[in-house]
């Protein structure tokens, strides 16, 4: 089956670098939120979130960054913490064709909400 | 802050509906894929990922069903199992001014892959 | 195959109601926690949350409460939020044989931490 | 706050070990089923696993092993999978004062079934 030509053929290459990393975007905060996590294990986490979207269509490179200063500011009696949208800050690089979209989540304090918009996008 | 202006004028009034609709279904898929599910509690897990979804930006409407052959196929010794993708049939109906997106999921056999994709747009 | 034989043989009942209520208190918060809410669609994420932990071995009954006012606390400027850990007061019934244990989550001020614990027990 | 005193008088170090182990239990199951995996990156997924679920109380060590035949069988067009409860192989080994509690999830294909059961406790 020629996927592309069977369900992509109403969108742009531009529409569908977009639609890929959005995609990818929802499903990492979705996935991980909520995940133990403090100093010592924020590199691994970063890690596995950054490989596992990777294999997703059209993802060229993701780039995770837990905020430490969130982290530490939500840290427990336990030395540990939940993972929070706030403490995401995060590039997800798409590539269809010439394409290259790079969606973005970071934290913005005037809406206090985890904003994801399209950061970069050349064609 | 006119967020919109601040952040979106980069993209189209149809790049956004895309935006919006992926990463809600992205969002779906990875926040209940493992929830234990069986034939008599699909429906109350049906409402709450609709509902929940449908507080996302740009969201109108979400129309979740939990497909009861695959969930069928993989019942357990326990009468349950975890929600997995190729259960999942789902349309996510996303507006922005007057462009209306649906976004799919459904799983391929051929590709043994729950695709999501761009089911239709009108402008 | 006996399962209760084959593989719980080692516990007494009292430890098996622990461990199976245990389990379901680890699953409920790491499955819903980061759902997208608010004050309207509270009620169905509750109830899909109390049906389908209810399906694990061993459950008897699961009472969800989401607190209004740590609900309200975090709310952001698109009027709804993420479903953290603090929000949730969850009490889950576990039943084996003559041992009923009721098994607690809630957010503790002073740890800054949603403590499980084993609430109440009877044998 | 003696949180020992307060919260966990009722029940013995023995139940207590077997009640933090499942907790975590629960929890990594519903924390990563359904991440984006294949060969290339199972094991960074494992570390990740590994590493956030030892910060829960009286964790000691997690040891988690991907399933390659079950992941393979699982495999998509596109190259990678979502993890599922079948392919977890994992440990958890729980520490309160001289009780080592050891948890364990295996897929039982008699039951069709990913079982969590405590594997061993010695006191």
């Amino acid at each position: 089956m020629d996927v592309d030509k069977e369900y992509f053929s109403n969108i742009t290459q531009r529409e569908r670098a977009i639609f890929e990393g959005a995609i990818s975007m929802g499903a990492l905060f979705h996935q991980f939120v909520g995940t133990p996590v403090n100093k010592h294990t924020k590199e691994s986490l970063e890690k596995a979130m950054e490989e596992s979207l990777s294999l997703q269509p059209a993802i060229e490179k993701v780039e995770v960054e837990i905020r430490f200063d969130k982290l530490e500011k939500s840290m427990t009696e336990f030395d540990y913490t939940s993972l929070t949208g706030d403490m995401l800050d995060v590039r997800i690089h798409t590539r269809v064709s010439d394409v290259l979209a790079i969606i973005r989540i970071e934290f913005i304090e005037e809406l206090n909400y985890p904003l994801m918009y399209v950061e970069d996008i050349e064609d």
